[in-house]
């Protein structure tokens, strides 16, 4: 059993491999690395090649996330896919040294076992067994070699299980590790560096969106259950109106930002219990004027929508809308669908200044603005939608103000 | 001349390059990416890499910003260091026809030109001379490829510039393109990717901030420059301290969160021409809970030292602060800082409710709350600065309601 400082030079241990087989593998991933675009493809390809290398019958590849080792790619020569797949669901450890690839996270140091089942006593850490309990797979010789990103974090791990020499016996890998299975390791490192930056990225973009809501929400007692609806009623007419996924996503994530702007209307005007006069409902209307200037210029595509829906859920399709007063196709397709799940939301709920209008009235109205308020185009899809609508509407967890249940 | 399909299969052109050569490079380049934390000797190190495989005398890559190509490496063997760089600051390219890179940028597509000083009539691209003007260069044969990330964008350009024979005479680069160069050219976009996927992430993350600074504002017409001034009187007194780079960073961007929880107040207390009453001043107090609610767990450093200003800049370093009456040290470095940074900008600011207070008199008062409201280390830290925070206080741009110019 050997412990290495990762990364070696790259001189050691090329005389384990032939340079030609190493240059393929490594050609083969490098060409690929910036080709394909699923994530999950491209650690299958990393791992097949690394194994290639190593000669291993078996490998896996985890990832570091919140202090557990997830398994998100497993290789193995001997068993059916079936096995595999099971084995990989029910994988996730702990960074401690209760199985090798926990240890290897925690130290952050390679580790190379001749032989698990003949280990000194006294290791700081113990051989898992429960995938050999599982799956009846023996793991003898075993390479651990941790994946780090640049600022040198530990963000996953490589596993390679039995390297079988000519004659197909299990026998140690070598003592030096071999350059080629590094290099395809810091490639493995960077693609998966990668893809965890893109999800927190996504991650972060939302944070935003989320963070001023609840802002926005401590402003008005009705605001948190009245976003949710406007998001799940928002999503499903965009989807309903035959927009892709991702646009659908999108405005279901933005919509929560349309009254975004009232962060910025004076309490006396947005709690007043009675009718507003007509200088305040100017005042309340600069909502849609105040949200854009909240969100600010857009850094990524939800920001985008997200001021988009701010700034055109007023506007009606004809023309008599605030504050730009845009017609038709000119008010962007997310404003047009916030703008129905808006009013809906508006007519069915209880407001400090008026009671709930019964659902067949709220429809009758919604109907009644068809070509008017609303595209008539994101009309039908409300309408051939509206039993998914009221179903959430009808959840008790999100119907508080909204459609009592004697409806 | 010719264009190509990138990237093309790991067969082809491995005949124009020993093997071993090829492997060096792509081992060298490979273990090294996850091991070097600097992004530009990363990028040297690959275009190194690159022009050693292509033979080429001189190199560049560019990155992909905004829609114009910025340089961000260049070597050239027969040109001094100086002239390079000279070269290099100059450099920025528009995504068109007006430039080799800015074509391949534009295309997504490879460029060979054997010859660039007989380029047949009619190509859609004209060669850019300027850096030739400068430095005296002259480039013949030129190779420019496009840099693609995963998702098949282009985020760069590499050009390699003047292949060199074995007798030093400039030669065309070889019709099929080498895999090694485009392998080392897909390390390259990967590297380039991630550095510019770390840079978004910064930057979404401090927008989570200043979405929320702004926000603020529209409660509060005073804040703007408050938290300007807060923020530079932070990072002053933080360096100060003898806190680290990052630190200092890091509280700069985050103490205008102190205030952010002041959303949820209402508005009858938060903009009351005059003293509060002991219930209003409770209300108030809220917003040292607010600020944290609206934050959120933190998903990153930056939000958590914007949770920590938030939630304990009135805490008090003898324990009488609020809302969780934490003694000394178990309140956060972000705090201390921040408490002092607050009190000192609300004691020379002019409020609705009273006068600014004279420097010599705000300067008396923080003295004298040394080890009582203050941490004594940062009290030090502030009078040891006091210089750099009035020259702030003294810039017009953000001294509206505080210290006035007869100070």
């Amino acid at each position: 059993m050997a412990e290495m400082e990762h990364p070696v030079t790259v001189e050691d241990g090329l005389d384990h491999f032939g340079d030609s087989e190493i240059l393929h593998s490594l050609l083969q991933v490098a060409v690929n690395l910036s080709a394909i675009s699923d994530f999950r493809k491209m650690l299958d390809m990393i791992l097949q090649e690394v194994r290639g290398l190593g000669k291993a019958e078996a490998g896996s590849l985890y990832i570091l996330k919140r202090n557990r080792l997830r398994r998100i790619a497993a290789q193995n020569d001997r068993l059916a896919v079936p096995q595999i797949i099971l084995h990989v669901l029910n994988k996730e450890l702990a960074v401690s040294g209760d199985s090798l690839p926990g240890y290897v996270a925690m130290t952050g140091q390679m580790l190379n076992i001749p032989n698990s089942y003949m280990l000194p006593s006294g290791v700081p850490f113990r051989v898992n067994r429960d995938a050999e309990a599982e799956t009846g797979y023996r793991a003898k010789s075993i390479l651990v070699i941790p994946l780090k990103c640049s600022k040198g974090e530990c963000i996953g791990v490589l596993e390679l299980l039995n390297r079988l020499n000519a004659q197909g016996r299990i026998v140690p890998f070598p003592e030096t590790a071999c350059t080629g299975v590094l290099s395809l390791s810091a490639m493995a490192a960077v693609t998966i560096y990668n893809a965890l930056l893109q999800e927190e990225l996504r991650r972060a973009h939302l944070e935003t969106i989320v963070r001023l809501s609840v802002a926005a929400e401590f402003r008005d007692d009705e605001t948190a259950d009245h976003i949710r609806r406007i998001s799940h009623t928002s999503g499903v007419v965009a989807r309903a109106a035959g927009l892709d996924d991702k646009q659908v996503e999108l405005i279901r994530y933005a919509s929560p930002m349309h009254d975004v702007g009232k962060i910025g209307i004076p309490d006396a005007i947005l709690r007043k219990p009675g009718r507003l006069t007509v200088e305040e409902r100017k005042i309340v209307q600069e909502h849609s004027a105040i949200g854009p200037e909240i969100l600010g210029d857009p850094l990524n595509e939800l920001a985008t929508v997200a001021r988009e829906v701010a700034l055109t859920h007023h506007e009606r399709w004809d023309g008599k809308g605030y504050p730009n007063g845009l017609v038709g196709e000119e008010i962007p397709i997310s404003g047009r669908v916030v703008a129905i799940a808006d009013v809906f939301d508006a007519l069915v709920s209880k407001r400090c200044y008026k009671d709930p209008h019964p659902l067949d009235e709220a429809m009758a109205i919604i109907k009644g603005e068809d070509g008017k308020a609303f595209d008539p185009m994101v009309v039908k899809a409300f309408f051939s939608a509206i039993d998914e609508i009221l179903c959430f509407y009808r959840d008790p967890a999100v119907s508080q103000n909204a459609l009592d249940t004697d409806e």
